[in-house]
């Protein structure tokens, strides 16, 4: 097969977004996949990971990783299918994850450093379990849960976005830790699906209660780990009902990321104080060396039956940028992930 | 001696102030020292220790300690001599550190958990340095920087209220551990005795300069350990400037406590996401048993002139209610003590 045969679609940064991002923030090309040379190799996109960090790529600010340029193919992870190959590393028709982008085709160097793929084995789950619960989300959550979280059996562990990519594996691993496990979520169905499908002991409706009540409820023995991935009111109102020694795992702020203000900081953090409690970022890419434990240890447990990994699939590349939108409506339901082709 | 014949003057909280302490929310009040029974002491007030905690104290919230009830007399620590004793514990004559309260004399069991009294050496050290480097603020910044900001040579340190009596001592003490040490204060002189007098580095004048500029100019290699004492803007301008792994030790936020708005929370705290870094708070209380531990370190450092404790002294019993207030107008140079009487 020859590369030059193919089309690749892509959707390239037009604009950095002021708030949610629009259409017009984004540029929709199109382009021949180029022959390739010594080294490289052509992936197709299968599957696209859908995810609240990259509203942070698009901003011009330094971060944990540098921004997407204007002009430049929008970063996303996700699986694919090698169809091309002058690497001794990869073989047509390998199964691969890694930088993609949003468009069809990858085309570089096999060693390239931002797409760094690495082989998957589709038997082992399904592909989008690989941009799930085997994936980044849940190598964050894992990592994030125990490196940070340090949570102990017999503990309360509170984790907002509960039915969400990185809440899921969270509040699964808890359970699997011996702790009391509060999810909070956007809905009932989602407090439904959190408590009778992933076993959580009990999930607080933000929209349809009162998070302050349910955490009372809930926590009757207050909160010894709260990983957030939310921000805003829902942080401050769990600062209220931390244990001493309490740990806060900071791991996103979804609900300030489209912010046109400046971000509303934790105006209780002097609980932080008062209860001798911590508050600390994660960042999964520290973890990658460990990435083979971690999904070694998921894997088995979504193997015997006691740890689900649930995708909200949205198909075709040309709902890129309302599926974008969806995550920060909350309107996904598990792992937002953009289905590009069949395998 | 009868403790009859004394006369005892004391300051009792009125009512719960909202914003800046006023005049009213003061009760004076005096009254005959009372009787003692088997087992207890009479503690004669030398020095008070006028503290920023003690305006938290005022509020109804319950915080790490219960707040002072209306009507009690405010809950101040204190050098004082024992007066009268009938406790095998102490003997008339003996210098004692302990919770005297905004008052001439203490009088309780000598085994009273409040009152705390515990026997100081006089010729080890000044009086006033026993409710400084030898106090709680001492042993607070000690511990607080050695246990939570966990320093290593060659880090930058940052400390606001540098010249007050946590920061002079986790400067110092950040200094004799082979940090880079800068300082943030209020005003020039301030600034001039933090690096003259105590040795740090540098010290940003936050009233006659810009902060962000001095931590770009004294902080080349960016904030490693961050020791908080005042909150609001100045955090979150640190914020923006610490290393991956940084650690942000929460001691206090003077610059929040007679808010009568909520408090402001760091708006820049998803810095700690990104720099995966920690921002914890400490409470002196938990390290009482290691007290003799951090005194000793310091009392050492003092004896050989590695080391200062600079102390503001108020003197009279009365002027408590604008003792108090110079702490909030960033008045007092060094730790505020009030003097009650001669030794």
């Amino acid at each position: 097969m020859s590369a030059t045969t193919l089309l690749n679609h892509q959707f390239r940064l037009a604009a950095r977004p002021s708030g949610l991002p629009k259409k017009t923030d984004w540029d929709q090309t199109s382009e021949p996949v180029r022959d390739i040379f010594e080294g490289e190799i052509v992936v197709k996109a299968l599957y696209l990971s859908i995810d609240p960090a990259m509203r942070g790529w698009m901003n011009e600010n330094k971060s944990y990783i540098r921004p997407v340029g204007i002009g430049e193919v929008m970063r996303a992870g996700g699986v694919g299918v090698v169809v091309a190959s002058k690497s001794p590393r990869f073989t047509v028709g390998d199964v691969v994850s890694g930088g993609i982008g949003v468009q069809n085709y990858w085309v570089g160097a096999a060693d390239d450093k931002f797409g760094g793929f690495f082989k998957i084995d589709p038997r082992m789950a399904p592909l989008t379990t690989w941009l799930n619960t085997l994936g980044m989300p849940g190598m964050t959550g894992y990592f994030g849960l125990l490196e940070v979280g340090q949570p102990k059996a017999g503990e309360t562990v509170v984790v907002s976005g509960a039915a969400g990519a990185v809440g899921q594996t969270v509040g699964q691993v808890a359970k699997h830790l011996g702790c009391r496990v509060v999810g909070i979520a956007g809905g009932e169905d989602k407090c439904n699906f959190v408590v009778g499908e992933l076993g959580f002991d009990a999930c607080i409706d933000y929209k349809g209660g009162d998070v302050r009540a349910g955490l009372k409820q809930h926590c009757p023995d207050g909160v010894d780990v709260y990983f957030d991935n939310v921000g805003g009111d829902i942080l401050d109102t769990v600062l209220t009902r931390i244990n001493m020694k309490a740990r806060i795992v900071i791991c996103g702020a979804i609900s300030q990321y489209n912010n046109t203000t400046p971000v509303k900081g934790p105006a209780n953090y002097l609980s932080l104080l008062v209860n001798r409690a911590r508050m600390e970022g994660i960042v999964v890419f520290d973890y990658a060396p460990r990435y083979p434990e971690g999904v070694a240890a998921l894997a088995k447990w979504l193997k015997d039956g006691s740890f689900k990994s649930r995708e909200d699939v949205v198909d075709g590349l040309e709902h890129f940028p309302d599926a974008l939108l969806m995550l920060f409506e909350g309107k996904n339901f598990g792992k937002l992930v953009l289905k590009i082709a069949d395998a």
